[in-house]
C-alpha cells in the first residue's frame, strides 16, 4: 500500500485538521468530535446535513458552506458516522427552523441519522435518503438502491432552498423533487484500498472493468473487458436514460465524477460523449460538473449522474454557493 | 494501460471538446486551434496568457477566466505547444494593452513562447519564466530549474493585477516577484502513463519514493524507501525552506497540489503537517490551497509550494478569480 499516511488508525483525524487548517473561512470541527459545521452559522434558516463514510472526500465536508450544507458528520473510511456525531451534528446545525437530513441509501447509515434523529427530541428533523444509482436494486450494504454522486444535487439545490428561507417542509420536498429526477452509474478501473485493509478491496484483470461499481467497490452489474470511453458512456447512459426517469425533451444536469485516482483528462472526454449523445437526443445540458465529487479513496474510475430539472430546481441549482469543493456565483 | 480513452491520437482534442462542453460559462476554444479562451473577452486590460503540454489539467486552462489566464495553450501530452498556437493566443488574447506570458522553464516551452512572441510583431508582449522547483539544477528538460505548481501562484496574482486595470510592466512585476519568491518540492508514490506511450514512464519499486520528481516524471533527487508523510512533508519543507526565500516571520500561502491519482484524504494528511511545522515555526498561513492543481496524468504523488507574502501579493492573492479550477469571491 503506497499512500501518504502516518497511522491507519489516525486517517479520518488527520484528514480532518488539515481540512480545517487549510479552508477555516468554511469550515471549523466541533471540539472533540468528527463534525464539521460552517465556520459562520446562519441562523434563522433550516440546516441540512449530511455524512457517510469517509474516503469519498469532498463528499460531504466539503460541501459545507454558503448555499450548499450546514454540517457534515464523516465517519471511519467506508464506515457510516455513529449516531451520537450526528446527533452532535443536529444540535450544531440547527439554527430554530429544523434540520434536514441529506443520507445516501446505505443500511448503517439510514440507521444511525434515524437514531440521531429520535434522540434530538427537541429539534425537529426531516430525512431523504438518495437512491440514484441506477446499477442494482439491493446489494452487500443497501436494501434498495445505492445513493452516490447524485446526491451531490440534493446537497446543491436544498442547500440553496434553505439559504432562500424556506421552510423545512419545502426544504424535503425539493430534496424529495431532486431524488426522483436524478440517476447515476458508475464504473471502476482499478479498485480502491482502504488504509486499515492494506490491500485492494477487490481485483480486477489488467484489461477488466466492473460496470455498476459502488462508491465502496461494492460489486456492478457486469466485469467486462475494458471498452472506448465511447462505448462506456454509451451503456451507462444507455441504463440511465432507460430507467424510471423520462428525460426526453428535457432540461438537465449533467455531472461527470471521478473516483478518485482518474485524471480529469479522462473525466473530459467521457463528458465529450456525454454531452454529444444527449446533443443528439434533443436534450438541453443546462449545467455540467466534470471532477472528484464524490470519490472512492484512490479508486480509478468515474460516474454519470442525470438531473432532469424543472424551473424550480433549475433556479436553485444555478444559485450561488461559496463552499470548498463548489463554488459559482 | 487502463483509461478512459477512445483513441490515443486523439486523447487531446476529446479532452479540450469536454471541457468546453463543461463549461462554456468560463472557456471557449479557438475554431480548429488548440487555444481556449474566456467565453467573454475583458477588454482593455493588459492579457495573462500561458501553456505547456497536456497531462497537467486543470493546468492551464482550468484557470482561463475572471482574476486568472486570458488564454491557455495545451500542447500535445507532455509536449510543447507550437510557436503557430501560441501566436494564435497572443493575438486573441490581446485586448489593446499588451500580453504577458507566463511560461515554466522547460526548455521547449520558453523557446517556442518566444518564437511566437517575436513572430507577434505588432502586439506588445512581455515573458515571465517560473523555475519554482527547488529539486534539481538543470534537468532532463530544462537548463535550470523546472517551473512547476508554484507557476499557479502566478496567474493567480498577476491575474488579478492585469483584471485591476494594471499595465504591462506592472503586471510582469508583480509577476516577477511571486516567481521571487516561490519554492516547490515534489514527490511520487507512482508513475504516470502518457496514453500514446501506453506504459509507465519510469518504475518504481512497491516500497519506494522518488523525492523531487518533476512534473513529467523527470527523476528527482533520490529514490527512496517510502516513509511516513510527516516524515516527507519534513523533508520537502526543509529543501523549500532552506533555499533562497527567508520565510521566517513571513506570510505565506501555501499550495499541496495532488499528481492526479492521489486522493483528497492523502492531500489532507499532508496539509495537516505542513500547518503544523510552520506554525511551529512562527509563519503565518494566509491563504491554503489542497487539491489537483497542476497534475502529472494520473501519477500518484504530491509537491509543496510555499509562496513568501508581501502586502501586494497578498491582496492580490485574495482577490476575486472565477474559472473552472479556482472560484473564489
Amino acid at each position: 500500500m503506497k499512500k501518504f499516511i502516518n497511522n491507519v488508525e489516525n486517517v479520518e483525524n488527520e484528514m480532518l485538521e488539515g481540512m480545517v487548517d487549510a479552508y477555516p473561512e468554511y469550515v471549523k470541527r466541533l471540539p472533540g468530535l468528527d463534525v464539521i459545521v460552517r465556520s459562520e452559522k446562519k441562523e434563522g434558516k433550516v440546516a441540512v446535513i449530511s455524512g457517510g463514510g469517509s474516503g469519498h472526500e469532498p463528499t460531504h465536508a466539503g460541501f459545507v458552506g454558503k448555499g450548499m450544507l450546514d454540517a457534515a458528520v464523516p465517519g471511519a473510511v467506508y464506515t457510516s458516522p455513529t449516531p451520537d456525531q450526528i446527533l452532535e451534528a443536529i444540535k450544531a446545525a440547527d439554527a430554530g427552523k429544523g434540520v434536514l437530513m441529506v443520507v445516501k441509501n446505505y443500511t448503517g447509515d439510514v440507521m444511525n441519522f434515524e437514531m440521531a434523529a429520535e434522540m434530538a427530541d427537541d429539534i425537529e428533523t426531516a430525512e431523504v435518503i438518495s437512491n440514484d444509482d441506477v446499477a442494482v436494486e439491493d446489494s452487500l450494504y443497501t436494501t434498495g438502491r445505492r445513493g452516490v454522486a447524485g446526491t451531490i444535487f440534493i446537497h446543491k439545490i436544498a442547500g440553496a432552498k434553505a439559504e432562500a428561507g424556506a421552510n423545512l417542509a419545502d426544504v424535503k420536498a425539493v430534496a424529495e423533487k431532486v431524488i426522483a429526477n436524478v440517476r447515476t452509474m458508475g464504473v471502476a478501473l482499478k479498485p480502491s484500498t482502504v488504509p486499515a485493509a492494506g490491500k485492494p478491496g477487490f481485483e480486477l484483470g489488467e484489461d477488466e472493468m466492473e460496470l455498476g461499481i459502488g462508491i465502496h467497490g461494492e460489486p456492478g452489474t457486469s466485469r467486462e473487458k475494458i471498452q472506448p470511453a465511447n462505448a462506456i458512456v454509451d451503456h451507462l447512459l444507455d441504463k440511465i436514460m432507460n430507467d424510471s426517469v423520462d428525460y426526453s425533451g428535457s432540461e438537465v444536469a449533467v455531472m461527470v465524477n471521478g473516483s478518485g485516482a482518474t485524471p480529469a483528462m479522462e473525466l473530459y472526454i467521457l463528458n465529450k460523449r456525454v454531452h454529444d449523445v444527449l446533443k443528439e437526443k434533443g436534450i438541453k445540458i443546462v449545467k455540467t460538473y466534470v471532477g472528484n465529487y464524490m470519490t472512492s479513496i484512490d479508486m480509478a474510475g468515474a460516474s454519470i449522474s442525470l438531473l432532469k430539472l424543472d424551473d424550480e430546481m433549475k433556479e436553485l441549482l444555478l444559485a450561488p454557493a461559496d463552499t470548498i469543493a463548489l463554488t459559482q456565483d
